[in-house]
């Protein structure tokens, strides 16, 4: 943490600042500059919340400097981590495939997706049981006969299947049926539901807010890694910006920084940033090309009749074309790196 | 819902889209323009899922026309609601002043502000128990024991107090000691704790998520009015932008909107918004010239030793000020509409 | 500048750092801290740029620590700029009502709406004879003709005017005719304007850019003073963010920063912000209570026949009412500070 | 245009819209719905300014059906635009890379990375001789100098050179010099700037706004070819939102809206989205993936003496990797498609 003072502060206000750090049990290095002091704050363990110089007279800025992660940081693990799902690998050096339905609505409709994109080459079926809707009056999932559906899927065609928790309550139940549990973008920051993911046996999919900073979601994921589970996918998905010709907007530079500062694998999805059809295809070959591990994409047999989502997602001939484009940029880019 | 299809969709496209409409049951009604065709969608009951027409070909967009809320809307209820919270009303040609520390820490950290608050005016006194924070190594809150403080505040004071609840496990708990039940803006679509909050007997206050509309705030709202509980207080607490100067972006044109759509009372939280003291008072007083129905201020007698927000609390004596000048500019506003 | 190092920055690394600040000029000061260094560089002359040295291997980040702007900062000058139009006296206690149309249509137009502006308070009248629109097909102003009705709004009842001018061309004519020459938002970054605005003898009224920061738009006012003009008032708008219930998001809290950090009046114009005309007065009337030097705000007798901007246009009869709440809120604040 | 009325607008009310879109010369169309009446505007011809209606009393919305643009929209020009510049041909069927400095700093610095870029397989060369700077004491560049030293670089290396133009004063000579005229990101509104463009018999590029929707960039195009210019390269350089790990978030999505609306070109600029350069290369990669016809990257043999912008500019070697990736995976996706 560094204070930055005022260029008027008086004597007495620098040295109750360093009075209040050393109150702290930190240590305070004064650096004296040509137009106005600043105080570095060393020592410390772990990160240092500047509102407690913050409101002191003559201190201007409080600059965090250490990192505030820990067990996610690569600083930490310098090795990227893998997480293991059945057969399939994602992260460090594999390229995986997610494809499925917004939601689970029947065997049969579930069935045939799972078939067609196993056929095109998807590693894992995604698909919700418990549907986080915006209107308390729209299709809410169909709950454990979602989750029955997706067991029939994973015996039927071999593939993991991914499916999203929404509440303590419900975490049991969903952690006994997914192979990998979702935790959606409105629950990046529900702190409770983090902590009970830290405590499963089963890997953690954590999307990214639709307003975090990727330093918000690194904390989110470290709740998690903080309570023993370490098998965590981060999902970008588009943040919210002023931008209004697609859902929401997707911050693809969101890899290499998380690829910088953690170990952990990041997968792209680009059907919730696109909220169109027509901008899947495209940004799903782009998150390939940025580095990302992997894709998670919705496809439907039938969307003119989802029950939601249908607008973005892919018919599976179009899912077919973006799996053969990924799969082979993918292989391009290791070739010539 | 309208339905725009692009300059040369062709009649087949066009007709495909008809039918579409009528097997979901609803009147299309097609409108021939200059130089493109819509399709007006009528008689349907609730709003329609523009996405089960978006992704058809020729349709280039869908607009919806209908409001999504009702139960909050103020189409069905033109008169404004008042909350009662013991002696305190809240909404419709009331004032309301909530202040107190963002963290529960001692009774005498909370007996101290909450006499210093009471004494300049405060009709509410808020702390929190459970908190929610970034950090998994950050203070978390007293849990029980703040609660249990909070009583005691309520006690000695005779005030009502307001604390949030962060997930279902407490919500009984939270719910037993407080006058207010606070949803929290990283909780705002947490729809587990919104159908839990719509079968509390106690007012909710519902704070706007940092990247929500209004509208998608409304219907947070909504979900908590279908389970039967009217008690809603909305709070507007900053929204996140690219502006720096601020840790977030105060959005006071939600309040006209807000009053316009929706018979619920509007308050403003100008601490969160700022995130700095010297920004707090200024936002204060412009919550009550916007024609907000109150406000919630974080208030700290000895703010550099505050666990948590300290660099946002107004010390008593500001918050004294603030208190009085929000109060006359209420009056003043009073004697000149 | 603060430079901060990787983790595992070598000693090679840091004194290869420090080779290149001591390179610059300048004087490097290593901080060593619990886990990794940082180096301050010191005694520099006005702002450094920090990509110098970011790229340099080992460097993490580089944190400006110095305001960049001089000239503008209240640190240089503490009273503040009082900027005189006529009879009309903006800034450092003064609050100043402009008012006027978006765009001058005719001299009957500008001289009825001047008139009603004029008894119902306003100091100033505003009014486009040159208009920087979307789309070429739309309205672009009377231009001279324009400039010329605007002489005779000023004779006729002697309130300065402002006016807008849109490049380089046309500086001399727009200064020939104005009182105050406005620079718009989307010229706030138009360097070689703000330097011929630098030459000029009259005030500059500088709009914030729809996505500039306060720092930019203090520095974009820098350009202006440091050729020599140093009568700018700076006037907040709005800024582009999600939001899209207002056409920008008004970001009062701009108000007391710019307050703190510079010595220039600062206004605020609710109607460009809002773009509806119901949000224009509440939001004019949070303007004096955050604390601006006034308020700009347009009005129309006519709305549904403007030219440009009708809808968010007052009546004159509700211009009445907020300029009369304006200062009464302003008197009130007076009184109760 | 589409009237939305409010649920309990009056027929008074109605009546009165419908006279108002006759008064303009339109045709007004009422569709009944459900819970409330739409009004359909019929006939225009070009864009109706909403706000003429969205005043009047019993009007809840208006919104725009057609489509603003015109010479610029796919629509009018199903075939996409070719833009020759000397034997680069930029758009349908090819891609083209553009390389440069930010700036140019001397004949030596320019010739030296020209002649790297051009080995690595650049097809033009880019560096600006008038440089819009935050700062008014920051480096300005070199101006007419600057402008020889391209010349010369386009002479020892036969690349065509792109430079831009900050405003009229200069056109003609930047034009004279210049390949391509670039308008830069700040100037994306400076109408009298697009209108001088227009009439140029140079190719254009132009940088989207910071802050602007894809269909203001497209309408800031619009100006151009208004004037007899269709030679227009449209360039997605990031735009601003809250986060703050690049500079800008670049939005890859505008690449597939703008193919589907415009027949014109768009090219990518990694470097000034990201602001640092490990993003580059991978949003680079990412530029060609998602269906750009071109990238212009920011390269500089020696970037800790760049006197702007170094933090974010490739070393040669860097580059060379960058553009062997992207011709490989432009050519793969064309085997793929």
């Amino acid at each position: 943490m560094l204070l930055v003072m005022n260029k008027n502060a008086t004597p007495e206000e620098i040295d109750a600042v360093i009075a209040a750090i050393k109150e702290q049990g930190y240590v305070p290095r004064p650096i004296p500059g040509g137009e106005r002091v600043s105080i570095g704050i060393l020592y410390n363990k772990g990160p240092i919340d500047g509102s407690l110089f913050l409101g002191m007279p003559g201190v201007n800025e409080a600059i965090p400097v250490t990192r505030p992660y820990k067990l996610v940081s690569r600083e930490i693990q310098p090795k990227g981590t893998i997480v293991r799902v059945g057969d399939a690998l994602i992260g460090n050096g594999h390229f995986t495939i997610i494809a499925g339905p917004c939601a689970v609505e029947s065997e049969f409709q579930s069935l045939t997706i799972a078939e067609k994109v196993k056929k095109a080459g998807a590693d894992m079926f995604r698909g919700g049981a418990f549907k986080p809707r915006t209107s308390p009056y729209a299709f809410q999932g169909l709950g454990l006969e979602g989750l029955k559906i997706l067991a029939k899927v994973r015996e039927a065609t071999g593939m993991p299947v991914v499916t999203e928790v929404l509440d303590l309550e419900n975490f049991a139940l969903v952690e006994e049926y997914a192979d990998v549990v979702q935790i959606g973008t409105r629950n990046m920051q529900n702190f409770s539901l983090l902590k009970r993911a830290g405590l499963s046996k089963k890997p953690i999919l954590l999307k990214r807010g639709m307003a975090a900073t990727v330093e918000e979601w690194l904390m989110a994921a470290e709740y998690i890694l903080a309570e023993g589970n370490s098998q965590v996918i981060l999902c970008e998905r588009g943040v919210r910006t002023f931008v209004n010709h697609s859902r929401n907007t997707l911050d693809l530079s969101a890899v290499p920084v998380v690829r910088n500062e953690s170990h952990l694998p990041i997968i792209i999805d680009p059907s919730h940033a696109a909220g169109r059809r027509d901008q899947v295809a495209p940004l799903g070959r782009a998150a390939v090309a940025v580095g990302a591990h992997g894709i998670m994409v919705e496809v439907h047999h039938d969307p003119g009749k989802a029950l939601s989502d249908g607008a973005q997602s892919l018919y599976p001939e179009q899912f077919e074309v973006l799996a053969r484009q990924a799969r082979s940029i993918y292989k391009n880019l290791q070739e010539n790196s």
